[in-house]
């Protein structure tokens, strides 16, 4: 959580840290500024201090919203900064930061550097940073970082509101199937009363409607069938209409409106009848899906779980990542993610992973099976929450039949 | 244009480029893949050589998409290298990446690396990449980026898209114009014929709708009114219900659904009439953007319009950033900057930007005066097209009325 975040630095023997707010998104910096609508800016904190937010001066009203403490590039005399470096911008940023970490009380250590940005202008930066600065060590981090950590367990204020994306997500996932079922079948079409056939474009329009109603915006859903289904990242093609006994793959995780909390769900639906073998294959994942809730114990190694439904589809002759690494076929991903103003965040739930399921995390539990040459995938999806008291809380509200019957 | 890449590496001195392809926003990314839909990737062509698009196992349908070579990950080896670097993902991406930078046949030189991702990551693996491969020197940059300058030039394709934007943005400014003028007045409060007060949050909602029927997305619009206009960058309070005399400032910069090309403009308009002082500061900025308009040349230094603004206002009194640095009132930020895929490009119109207006750019003018002591704001923004015959094409298509007149 936030309130953790003296602890994780300490941990990383950090004296501060360093957001650089670049323009566009930015996760860290929402997470840090409650989601302050600033273009640009510049979060830090010494160990054991407060946050200072720091922005250009047209920004100060926007990030005084955060509730944080703010003051302007110009207040620390960037403007003259400016001018001195003769138009060497790096020496000028250098020199901003040199009095961010001053004003925070830091005349030297270590600063952990973290945000999301320009990767040429950063790694330049950098470099600009240690050679102007000698008196700190500024220091990046891979693997599960201080926020990645900070972020796997949520505060009450978070879960709430991943709560309620999660229960309006579930709305729109109901809409959609009765939006479909509402069509019948002309030959192997799905068409509506006109006659006129359902296409993918038009589900996907119907989806981001019905999110927008609920003040949710789609990024990039997949709605894919058939063939498409069976590639996990595949989008679906809009201009495809829907066909009888043709599998779809949904997977849809919208976040709140403008940025924020999402919601990660996956159903795998069967228009009108299923044939044999997608029967089969999504029996098989509901019985994955199952062993891998069945089989959750809080704190347990998240690799556990995924390495349960690998056995599990090994047993039944499906290759894995584990089993036949790279395969393109069977089930080749990992079992889920956690999920949050990110929508793949840590713990990760690959058969590699270190991570445990903490209590307090948001975690989506995703198997599948995909056979493209064989025309079809399977998905199912759910995100679940692991309470304070260890038990895991299903959020997606939506039942899991695979046949979705057309009128008449 | 992306045509001119070779070019462009060649004056840096470039023998590769590399561009990162994090998770989220990557504006270089969408560039270079025409905004395929991978969540994830690496981008990179040898001066003379063609692009080489390299993705996850899961991504190779979207990333065809593109219509560059697409390789994945895997192909490369990668789940070996990350077997033998034992848990050191830094040294096996550096190890992917010679593998990448060997496949375009590059076996030493220099590289520039860019694209958008986390700042704690990028700056650990560059220092592995020169650790790890010193036959390359991988290079960043700031000032104007190779793909800063690359997107400066439109091409036919992106102009359309931005002509295209541009046409359905105007269209919301005109929608919105006649919802609000729809409504009548009730005391000051501006209401619908039920007598409930239309608030901020009610016109933002219906904009957002209004872009969304047209595959728009809002990103963050501006609607301020009255104090909050006075702040550039204040995004106005949902709650707030509009009130006659009171100026709003409304600045719009949506983008293609999902993701692209973006429109940028702004309107100020005085709810039923105006105020003498606003009338007054909003024919002086009306004035300026003439001047603006009226002084362009195609290839002239993009500050020397800055400045003709700049001194017509200064002569009137008011404060600018060139008179009075830091200033927060009068007229403080530049005149405009280049619009893309990106919200803010090159050129800058700032009185210490050394660009120049080229041919095929598109660009937003807007000047405008912020004295929020004295509860008002006025900006007032059109996008324009520099053609190849040097004259200025304006995109916004709304007239510039300040009064906005309510029904009865």
């Amino acid at each position: 959580m936030r309130s953790d975040l003296d602890g994780l630095m300490e941990r990383r023997g950090l004296d501060a840290f360093l957001v650089f707010g670049d323009e566009g998104e930015n996760p860290v910096l929402y997470y840090l500024t409650n989601g302050a609508h600033i273009t640009k800016g510049y979060a830090l904190k010494r160990r054991g201090g407060d946050l200072l937010l720091v922005v250009n001066a047209m920004e100060i009203e926007e990030a005084a919203k955060s509730g944080l403490k703010v003051i302007s590039e110009f207040d620390l005399g960037y403007a003259q900064l400016l001018q001195a470096a003769e138009g060497d911008q790096l020496a000028a940023a250098a020199q901003l930061v040199a009095r961010m970490l001053a004003r925070i009380g830091l005349e030297g250590g270590k600063v952990g550097v973290y945000g999301r940005g320009a990767i040429n202008y950063f790694v330049q930066l950098h470099g600009a940073l240690s050679a102007n600065l000698p008196a700190y060590t500024f220091v990046g981090e891979s693997g599960v970082t201080l926020f990645d950590e900070a972020a796997i367990t949520k505060d009450a204020e978070e879960l709430a509101r991943l709560r309620s994306v999660s229960a309006r997500t579930s709305e729109v996932l109901r809409e959609t199937w009765d939006f479909i079922a509402g069509h019948r079948l002309q030959g192997d079409l799905v068409v509506n009363d006109q006659g006129e056939p359902l296409t993918i474009g038009a589900v996907k329009r119907f989806v981001r409607r019905a999110l927008f109603d609920r003040d949710l915006e789609d990024t990039d859903m997949i709605f894919a069938q058939g063939r498409d289904g069976g590639f996990p990242h595949s989008r679906g093609e809009a201009a495809q209409p829907l066909r009888a006994g043709q599998a779809v793959v949904f997977d849809l995780f919208p976040r709140e409106l403008g940025g924020g909390y999402h919601h990660d769900c996956t159903r795998t639906w069967s228009i009108g009848y299923a044939a044999p073998e997608v029967q089969e294959a999504y029996n098989q994942v509901m019985d994955a899906f199952e062993i891998a809730i069945d089989s959750f114990r809080v704190n347990m190694p998240t690799r556990a779980l995924q390495e349960a439904v690998q056995s599990y589809f090994e047993a039944h002759g499906y290759p894995t990542s584990r089993s036949h690494p790279g395969t393109t076929v069977g089930y080749m991903h990992s079992l889920g993610h956690g999920v949050g103003i990110n929508i793949h965040e840590r713990p990760s739930l690959s058969h590699l992973s270190n991570d445990i399921f903490a209590p307090g995390s948001v975690i989506s539990i995703e198997p599948g099976l995909y056979y493209p040459e064989r025309g079809f995938g399977v998905r199912i999806e759910d995100l679940v929450y692991v309470g304070g008291d260890g038990q895991l809380i299903t959020l997606t509200d939506f039942h899991k039949e695979l046949v979705l019957p057309l009128k008449g």
